[in-house]
């Protein structure tokens, strides 16, 4: 039988030594980590980013196909993203849960692995946090801090006109997988018998359940003396970041459908599920990838990195904001709402 | 008739705009504030302090008796509090929020008026958050970061045998005012028609709903000289607090009873509920008071300051942690446990 530990009988402060004790600090910078009313972080002249997420259960994950260990992962893992698309270098995270007596110390653990193993792939401390009881759900609540030689930090802003827009990795996947998550579950409801085949899907269920935070594209630009002149991280749809650049910006733009950078496996998922394609590349959420503009004159220098495509490119603002089919059309780029609150 | 906006008629965006719109940046130290995927904030050599703390519904308030402009405030003050007890100053804060859409946009500006409020009583800039649905409830997970010369903070484990335990301002009336709430909560529940009356007990009830953080006890040891040898906030109680700075000092201490600083409120208060008021002040949360230690040769700097009240001092290890009574008996000092998970 599997073993269960209650929260209560650890304490606060026992939870807190339990589930911090066996971590090491990778940071310089860190100068005072958990343990006290404040972390404290050294600087050395570098300037430092700040950024946060709350995730709810019921609302941004579902425990009933989310393995613990994958949420502790993503929840760090958003959370870097924001930090690389500021062209920074995430150094700590502070982690803050809420979470109702149905959860053992066991699950804890397994939430944590997953909080530790994006911790030392992204080498950064955790230094802070806060554990709390809630009345219904798990709530987590994640700061990452980065750092940033000064001045050298990337805003949406600062596009300009003839800039070319790139995409990392692969965009779409990570909606398709969650499309087939929602389908086993329902299957599942219907009839818990069956159990679900996702050997196929590995890859998009994948993107939906442990993301990546493409610290190597960030390590790219810094090899090669690319400053990107925007950029920002794909966590609501390709469309609505691309929107969010062109607004900030002041600025239109041209996307081209025939650019957008899909996996096979998604186009796979898709066409199953009768979805298009692109619609999944433009509206899926969570991806996690990073969209950014480049001068022209840097062209040359990602032509070789098979990780990031040119979908497009800046253009003036009354020229519009347009995605440009595969049959020639030409249509407005439009957001999904934020629906959250219409449920 | 009141207005009442749904935050889905704004999106997001448009709320973050409405509730930052009007929001000035006051530290230097802010370089980027609200509207990227990160806060970009410089240093000038100082190093960063970063604490956060996740407050729920029904866990941590009542919004039965809690206006939500107090809320607003004390989510703020109750972060500033723990930067404040590091010997440092606070800076910047990042503001999350979940929330169910029973929630108006009316009803989250008053929330945010007491947000603003306390920033700039505490001279701190908001340059961050997420705002987000949530299934039940509201929940707040606020980090606030702040700013300390290198080795000036003020750690836990650092009191030495014979300092001084001091406390600022009162302890014991946050707890006090949480007692008379929930007693006219019960007489409102049972019957409507009776209005309370709280108009005696505006300074306990003021404890609890809008608490200040101990910015001018800082301020104070700057402008004297004083670097305490150990300190914290008063969150949990004043009994919980000095066994965290025996334990992490590895000492022991003495308490004298008839030093505890209780407001006359508070014993009336007390005495009216038939509570002992020694009990209130060792064992009440909520003060967010600092807690700290003195070398016995800084005695002399804090005689004429009527704020700070020396309750005790550090003793060796063997000598135990006790608290000595009025009537001249000694006690082992114990603290409340952690009951949020044994509800």
């Amino acid at each position: 039988m599997e073993n269960r530990t209650e929260i209560s009988s650890l304490g606060e402060f026992g939870l807190i030594e339990h589930l911090t004790k066996n971590f090491e600090i990778r940071q310089a910078s860190t100068v005072l980590s958990v343990g006290d009313d404040a972390a404290v972080i050294d600087h050395f002249g570098k300037q430092t980013v700040v950024t946060t997420d709350l995730l709810i259960e019921g609302v941004h994950f579902d425990l009933m196909y989310t393995p613990l260990r994958h949420l502790g992962y993503k929840s760090v893992v958003v959370n870097v993203s924001d930090i690389y698309a500021m062209n920074a270098t995430p150094t700590q995270i502070t982690m803050s849960i809420g979470l109702s007596n149905r959860f053992s110390v066991e699950a804890l653990d397994e939430f944590y692995e997953g909080v530790y193993a994006a911790c030392e792939k992204y080498n950064v401390d955790l230094i802070g946090g806060d554990t709390s009881a809630s009345q219904k759900g798990f709530i987590i609540s994640v700061t990452a801090l980065g750092e940033v030689t000064p001045g050298k930090f990337v805003k949406r802003n600062t596009a300009q006109k003839g800039d070319l827009i790139c995409v990392s990795g692969t965009v779409g996947g990570a909606f398709l997988g969650l499309t087939i998550l929602e389908r086993e579950k329902k299957i599942y409801l219907e009839n818990p018998q069956i159990q679900p085949d996702l050997e196929n899907e590995k890859f998009i269920v994948g993107k939906l359940l442990k993301p990546e935070a493409r610290k190597d594209i960030i390590e790219f630009f810094e090899q090669n003396g690319i400053v990107p002149t925007s950029m920002m991280d794909v966590s609501d749809g390709v469309s609505s970041e691309v929107l969010h650049l062109c607004r900030q910006s002041n600025l239109g733009c041209r996307i081209y459908e025939e650019k957008l950078p899909v996996s096979e496996e998604a186009k796979a998922a898709a066409f199953k599920f009768g979805l298009d394609p692109t619609a999944c590349a433009l509206s899926g959420g969570e991806d996690y990838e990073l969209i950014f503009t480049l001068k022209q004159e840097d062209y040359d220098k990602i032509t070789l990195q098979e990780e990031i495509a040119v979908i497009g490119y800046m253009a003036d603002l009354e020229e519009g904001r347009k995605i440009l089919t595969k049959g020639g059309n030409s249509f407005d780029i439009t957001a999904q709402g934020w629906n959250a609150f219409q449920q």
